[in-house]
């Protein structure tokens, strides 16, 4: 497989999170991207968006509309739609677009040219439509009913650490939130392990300005973030629901958790600050193997040596994880901390390391740049 | 007294405390700076350390040793030097210096003079040395003993919303720590009033570099702090006895908190998100009460409309706090949030608070200038 | 005059320029801001829109429909409104609505009324809409017709520093562009004195993003210029033909410039470096001498030492400009550098310093902070 | 070749341009680092300095005092130590110390060993020691006397896209200064055809605080450069005679130019805004002509398409620099912008850039990451 090159559509090319899907995409040894749309940009090349992506040869932008199926004939397509559009997308993507042609195809008797056509695209979701399995608590925290409730179940939540073997099988993959990625990395080993209790959980996560996306809102503006922090969604914010799904199955025990997000004047970069409660017996020490163990085959989480703070300029551009743990002065309680980058691990990077998966790559193909400090 | 000028001292001048100290004191209506001390900068005149303060006629820098006592004839002296030495020069200033030399003159039988002579220069310290009422603690946190035991019981806690009364009669007043002040601020008027436990208190802090210093370390640099973020000081920073010790008082319960501090990439700010449990009975908004009651004659502590966060670019460069609670997602929790500058209110501006208190001025002269932003 | 409160009006408050007025004018001990539009906003408190000027007593802000001309009885309005508008509005303000509503108080009798009005608000506009005198200039830079062709001779181009005494019998001011300021204060002197030649003046300028307003446009999101630079406006932008205008008058020749603006990812601060040819037989040193000679009287313009380069941190805050000279290796040549902070010395500071003067006030009142470094 | 790794040694790898070289040489397929030296880090492993570079199975940084030459058998030594330091390094490195040691092995007669040792080990110089041809001029603007000056003359300046032949069979290379780089790929190609004037050139520059390294001095602080600019090094800095050297080659006659760096607060990214005169008959266009075309097979230079100015945020972390021109308002000027990565093209980058080339690897081997941006 390792001369292969996948064909690779990405729908929604012109946010950061495409453009990061794209910078890591065109060094991949096996990727290759044939299509990418882009609404308001269709027509036009990536250079009249992003500057800094031209000169590698892609393909210009087009309209969803205007994709032909099957002959653009992908392998995957990395789906970075707003939320609520990814769902009705996905959706025709999956059962009709592609079928009904191929039903014509049959129809007109070309079974040769029907045959030929890949009809198990993949789909690698980066939004938040397919991540809640209850499709009433997605209608609930999302405000408006979910679009594709027969597709849900059929979607693997992409966190490749925890569900390695799921995400191997899957057609559809729900890329997990950013701050659910370092916040479950944290967490689930002890909850599974008994090591920390389900209650009392709090969540002190930080992130930098590309998780609000390109969107021109006033909070996005330059004036507005620099020299300044403040938390948002207090008590509210979407995230919030998908830690809880995880942690709940971690745990066996509904789990609630106390979430709240900072906005920090650095383009990338999230930390999690995540205080918990040792269960009886339990240490920092046990905390730490736990978490140690867990991930000693996974090449992108990283267990920091006793003492070192994780720091995001650690993750800065790749796809890597750091963790550690640390002694509470409150004698039962813990400190874990995890930094990730938000567009690689946290979005994009992660994506990548599904798509690697999902078609028998080598986990790391593609994801091994080091990460950029200064 | 409005048109009085008092003479000022700022010992450890060239420290960016210093420079606040001196931005909002030479617009102070009633400040004049006589004396500033720098010790490697002894003889160079401010703007060779801080160009933007050129221009305004302030004194060259001395040292320690060549202050002209009791001639000088301060009224007030501002004490920004390092740990470990301003127990020292306090001690010396207020015991020795002055009285020996008050001594002299009558012996001399220069009486007259001796009368003029202010033996009662007031001293506001913004270190560490005089803010822990314990001096075990001290030793234990500091890592020697105390170096003027005896000055310890003279010294007043100089947070002015908590300690109004005692400051006003207060010849030493130990100013608080920028972490403690924000943290206090929002966590006394609650234990008080017994609206929150004083167990399981977490804080998450926040602060801008400046907190750290001008000192020449590598993690101050700009490369090491910009676009990243980290926490520091896991477990036993020197800020958590201090806080430990105000809270207990305002609880009447030994109270053990948890206190993280990050480093964010701004040059001034400070937030603390706190995560607090009701006690029975209590809501959100009898927390939001308390904490409107408290400071409801208290013109530098605005508690914000509900649903607002604070946000550090609301107070930058000024001595406001601005604090705001909201319900968390597990129902027996509140979070508070708290901003403040630490430079100003938790640091030079409250020292000035502080000075205006001790002298009989209204307490926000010179203090009401509107935050800068953008 | 010093116990006197002048009566403020600021048309268009929301935008940053206004929000810098606010808070320099709210510590003016002769100034009390009595009306605020904000077209947007109208209706709402100035705490809407900027969080950190809550608790000042400020008014709501209205439309400018729905201004009650003239009983609001201004002595002054600072008009901060974006291009184009602030002609309609200030012909209207100036010829129109006052005049008619007194025409009706005597035309109905009411003598007494008519005399109590103030006919004479001032007006210091912050748009460049009167800042050029050839109104055809205007139209082809602006790219539309001048809305107030007869009101333009009226207008005093706002640089106190230059034209003083114009300013002080002034109705109607033109503050200057951020851009122009510092290129005109560094500039004006030698060319006056012949130190420098009119040919081949070569400015690089680089800003901080607050000059570009709080727009919602893509290239004023925090990511896209964090950590990052670039020019913008290159051979034709609009601060050209003013900056060219003024000089033209000090050279007594045509006067035609080479300008390049940059973005720099700071909030505030403007920098120029400016490059000139010495005329025959001058030197660095009698174009220091020049400048430190000019700006003698001119508290907010302050010559640096030999050697220091200016720094926008020097400034940052503040209404003052620092200036020096540097021997360019080109032996012919010379180096001026200049900086301000663009929204005080370049905007708003600026134009209360032109209130100062037009109503005999002293012209530092109200503008004397310290720059706020850190 | 392609299959071969390259052993690599990194003199001063506790650098931030010691951290970008193993960045980028992690990620190369035929380079393998076998050494790495850190005078104050001897001992330690690479993460305890950047913990960012944990996990590739670097090895422990050394003293250069205890590199076992020739045994560690390198193929390459990239020289990334402090100016002076270097001459003395390379010096020993060149002449002494390996060929003593060969003459060691020849007079024990272990003919074997000593033919199996390579005495061919490339050097790459990042330091400023080789740049300079005259060794006058070196030690007119260093200090001191050059300490190598017979290697001089083997010194080829490693500017690949004018120099590309001669480094192909060079044994010393001298990385050409950040500023030089930029400077030279705008400046050269108009020189040399004589589409511009050699006189009257101005190099205005600005550059992220990576350049200034990790030193610890006040300067580079966060506090210090955050929120600021600045220029510096006002007619006396460093690349100067080093752009002169290469502009007066291209020219042909003796080039003076005017150069004036300026500290901007990023992390990264280098932007010189470059003014100079159209030699007669040339135009805008044709100077763009030239760039493009000598250009046109120089995989990292772009000329951007018309109109489009040059950014850092295009070329963030990846070895590429773009180009445009402008029209100056004054007729008969051209403005020329270059951004460049300083740590990529105008250091670690451009260094294995010139290494693919000494060992006739495909110039962009390991170089054709895209930029990072967000």
């Amino acid at each position: 497989m390792s001369d292969k090159k996948l064909r690779i559509g990405i729908l929604g090319a012109s946010g950061y999170t495409g453009a990061d899907l794209i910078r890591l995409l065109v060094a991949h040894p096996n990727a290759e991207i044939v299509l990418m749309t882009g609404e308001r940009k269709a027509g036009l090349p990536i250079e009249s968006v992003y500057p800094h992506l031209g000169g590698y040869g892609l393909p210009d932008m087009i309209s969803i509309n205007d994709i032909e199926w099957p002959a653009v004939d992908l392998d995957v397509v990395f789906c970075a739609l707003p939320h609520a559009t990814s769902q009705q997308v996905i959706n025709g993507l999956m059962h009709s677009v592609q079928h009904s042609l191929l039903e014509e195809l049959v129809a007109e008797g070309q079974d040769d040219l029907a045959n030929q056509i890949n009809t198990e695209v993949k789909i690698i979701d980066l939004s938040a439509d397919f991540r809640l399995r209850d499709t009433e608590t997605y209608a609930k925290w999302y405000g408006h009913e979910h679009q594709a409730p027969a597709l849900q179940p059929q979607a693997v939540y992409g966190l490749p650490e925890i569900y390695r073997e799921q995400i191997e099988t899957a057609k559809l993959v729900a890329c997990p939130g950013c701050y659910p990625t370092a916040a479950l990395l944290a967490l689930i080993p002890p909850l599974r392990a008994g090591v920390i209790s389900h209650k009392d959980i709090i969540i002190d996560a930080k992130s930098g300005v590309s998780g609000a996306g390109r969107s021109l809102k006033e909070s996005n503006l330059y004036v507005e973030v620099a020299e300044a922090m403040h938390p948002y969604g207090l008590g509210h914010h979407r995230h919030m629901p998908e830690i809880e799904q995880e942690l709940s199955v971690a745990s066996g025990a509904d789990t609630v958790i106390s979430f709240t997000p900072h906005l920090v004047p650095m383009n990338r970069g999230e930390l999690e600050t995540i205080y918990v409660k040792l269960n009886n017996g339990q240490t920092v020490q046990s905390l730490r193997s736990t978490l140690e163990q867990t991930y000693a085959n996974s090449p992108f989480v990283r267990v920091l040596e006793e003492g070192i703070a994780p720091a995001t300029r650690m993750v800065r551009g790749s796809n890597h994880c750091v963790l550690n743990v640390f002694q509470d002065r409150q004698s039962d309680r813990a400190i874990i901390v995890a930094a990730i980058d938000n567009l690689v691990k946290g979005s994009s990077g992660q994506a990548i390391q599904n798509m690697n998966l999902m078609f028998g790559l080598p986990e790391t193909t593609g994801l091994l740049q080091a990460p950029m400090f200064p």
